[in-house]
């Protein structure tokens, strides 16, 4: 197993990447402090390049390879923000992405990953067809892996997030991020871990794909088994690495329904008034849903991303939702 | 006709109003500024308090009551975000807000309206039914008006939203913002041409509700005549006030369609990942659709706001499209 990244890490991450990524604002908004009795600091990586966090740690796993190495380009199965992240850096890095992706990828999505230059490989929608299918493109190309989450350098730059939240409001009480992988809320974990000792950090994640939550209680990896969520960035397993990382330095994962993910997402559109997707709403859900102490506390909430098929939103009545649903 | 404001009266105001209102922050999109063949540098004010630059304006004329006058309360009719806006400044203030909108105003509006805690009182939905029940409610409580734009503290204030974007990006060639009521377009020209004189000053407009376009050409102020656009927030026509200033410091305005409007909308809202209402897509729409020598310059752009509702969104079918339109 590779080792979990440190904070001077994460620091290099940010040095590395900045030429390349958006330090993006802090967002705050009193309607919604009101509504869920604490005052929240949002981090809106939606805004971010690709419309979501995994630009930089994508930028950070591009760039850190040697020239012989970032020469052969690099390669990835992702049907989602990580092959936008991926394609993006490696043409910042003038070398090529091979993106496999399963054929039931939404247009949009596939759109994203051509429109930065990448080669795509489509399979058929299974883990096992997705990693085959990266096995023979990498023999043919050559190219690095870079893995979605269960990698150090993608880990550190993920953490720039908390990073810059925390440099701007250095005093939360809690730090919230949602849990698909891990990546995110490894780095986020990181970063808050070493910055602010005293800050709880909490790990949110759909009942519907509650690997994470399961594994953390069992103390073992515990794979999602056909997790069903409207949050499709968070369906993904921890990896090792994730695990470890999650394991040491988390107070806890709260689980939230989907019924009140899409509440809080509807919620920051219209009150925020920015984009994000369902599994950047999970931290909100969480608040609105449970209570974890968080009352009249000062809230860091990394918003994961924003990138959803605007014909498609949950509200729009039922069979949008299961349209929505289906393809995720 | 009252004077128009000075650059120090915009400097003012952003000292007035700073503990209210956000400092919205500057985004860019590279993806847009490929699609329009410049750079652009936005100032999100759907991001602002109320979800629009509106907030600003009102709390400049609010907080540059006497206590005595202010002690009166405040009143306007309104149906959009101007009423939203001063209801917040009222409360910030401790005292009252009147507001006199159309019954046919949309449920999400007076909600908000509510909820700052106005008193609302509704009328027909023509100009004449809004300014008598306007004089009926000032006969009643002695409140003080507060016009929507043709008012020099209001125009003040609109103006700190430009003074923030020159202060962050002090080198533009272009500086864009839609025209309503002309209060917002008044404010960003003062700023502009007061700190970077050298910059083109350019209005953009539905063509559905030119009269501002009109009025300029014909150098007399023309009132809007059955305006019809998607652009609801830009129905109004210009005031004496904004009328002259914008006579004396727009270089044009350029008029945009209705069609353009909404592709430029859904652009902001898929690239962007923020949500932003039709009259704040009309600059955007002016760049798209239409050639003022803006290739390859550094171009401001104001974005009004983020007041819609996410259940009528104008790419979801004409269906949706009639019903937001005819609402408006």
């Amino acid at each position: 197993m590779s080792e979990a990244p440190t904070i001077s890490d994460v620091r290099q991450a940010a040095e590395r990447i900045r030429p390349y990524v958006h330090r993006t604002p802090v967002l705050t908004c009193a309607s919604l402090d009101r509504m869920v009795g604490c005052r929240l600091f949002f981090k809106p990586e939606n805004l971010q390049k690709v419309g979501a966090f995994k630009a930089r740690g994508a930028h950070n796993a591009v760039f850190a390879l040697s020239d012989e190495l970032a020469a052969r380009g690099v390669a990835t199965h992702s049907s989602g923000n990580h092959a936008a992240a991926l394609a993006l850096a490696a043409a910042n890095r003038d070398t090529r992405a091979y993106i496999v992706m399963p054929e039931t990828a939404p247009a949009v999505k596939r759109a994203a990953v051509a429109g930065y230059g990448a080669e795509i490989s489509f399979c058929m929608p299974t883990l096992q067809a997705r990693e085959e299918g990266l096995r023979a493109v990498i023999e043919r190309t050559g190219a690095v892996f870079v893995h979605p989450y269960d990698d150090p350098n993608v880990i550190a730059g993920q953490g720039t997030a908390a990073l810059e939240l925390i440099e701007d409001v250095p005093d939360l009480d809690l730090m919230l991020a949602p849990v698909g992988g891990g990546g995110l809320m490894s780095g986020t974990a990181i970063s808050t871990s070493a910055l602010m000792p005293e800050t709880r950090i909490i790990g949110t994640e759909p009942e519907g794909a509650d690997d994470a939550f399961r594994s953390l209680q069992a103390g073992e990896l515990l794979p999602s088994v056909n997790p069903d969520t409207i949050a499709d960035g968070l369906l993904t397993s921890l990896g090792t690495l994730t695990f470890a990382i999650l394991s040491e330095k988390l107070e806890r994962i709260v689980t939230v329904s989907d019924e009140a993910i899409v509440t809080a997402m509807r919620h920051v559109w219209e009150r925020m008034k920015i984009v994000i997707e369902p599994s950047a709403a999970v931290p909100l859900a969480a608040l609105m849903e449970s209570d974890f102490g968080q009352r009249k506390k000062r809230v860091g909430v990394i918003l994961s991303g924003g990138n959803v098929e605007l014909d498609r939103l949950p509200w729009l009545g039922r069979a949008a939702y299961t349209r929505m649903h289906s393809t995720s």
